[in-house]
């Protein structure tokens, strides 16, 4: 439970607070805590998910944390109190350029819960359409259609190294998809 | 590229920095970033992982970010340059008290590029057996046994909800046992 808190640093995206925690057994403590807003991520199919080894979008942009271009799918933080859901289709549309016929929720959880209270909300979207503002790369990021099994081989290899991506195409391919 | 740092805080377990940044396209900013030691994550297997439905260990803890006890696998950061897998196997035997014949390493990602360097690398303990400073549970901890196809369905319900957790034990069900 929160006792109080200060503030130690607020930025553009993340701030960072200095909480004052009573702990279960009734001990008090004092933790750092990066809060950050949530975030919405989505696993886009460009062919019929049931089909027998659907096609999927991938994004390859660079991060700065990885000092590199990674793979990921397309995902992004919640504005301002933004649904998740509206925020999945939001983020779908500026980096892919498509619209989706359906969104479905698959799955949240806490990105990293030792020092952050963000959580990814991951979703499947299914009935993709190209918009006219469809975005095809630029110099930070390009889009890449690949089936399933490929994706998943990606990842089996350690080569898509995101987490929320690889649990997002893993959650779906086991649960929803069977696969 | 990074062109220059500037550190906004000094904690306990992260820091972070307002790096400047050259871009892919040649253009420079600013971005900020949670500078994080990194850290190692471990399925622990405490039935033969090849049987039908071995069954592992969870730990069910309390996280402040959470604000509520949740699943997670045994996990911890790196000690100042530690080996990953010496960190795999420390962090086993201080929350569970088990050692194990076998480490093997599985995945190795970053937990939420957007905005931290971390990273986590994944391992899978087999062969476990329990020492004598076995800790069985605090108030702040607790050890379940639970089967991999049980860890799966709390996955699949979204009541396992750590990312690391979920993504280490989807890995190994589906790349290393096949299920």
């Amino acid at each position: 439970m929160k006792l109080g808190s200060r503030r130690v640093y607020s930025g553009r995206i993340i701030t960072v607070d200095i909480d004052e925690v009573r702990f279960p057994d009734g001990s008090v403590g004092e933790l750092e805590m990066v809060r950050h807003p949530g975030a919405s991520a989505v696993v886009p199919f460009v062919s019929d998910a049931s089909s027998d080894d659907p096609q999927i979008l991938l994004i390859k942009q660079y991060r700065h944390a990885a000092n590199d271009f990674i793979y990921e799918i397309p995902a992004g933080k919640l504005d301002g109190g933004e649904d998740p859901k509206v925020c999945a289709e939001r983020e779908l549309r500026e980096e892919t350029g498509c619209t989706a016929e359906r969104i479905e929720h698959l799955y949240t959880f806490y990105t990293t819960p030792g020092f952050t209270d963000e959580r990814i909300h991951a979703f499947m979207a299914t009935g993709l359409k190209h918009g006219e503002s469809a975005r095809e790369h630029d110099e930070f990021m390009s889009l890449e259609t690949v089936t399933l099994s490929h994706a998943l081989e990606l990842i089996q290899r350690g080569e898509l190294k995101d987490a929320k991506s690889a649990l997002a195409i893993l959650f779906v391919a086991g649960f929803r998809l069977g696969k």
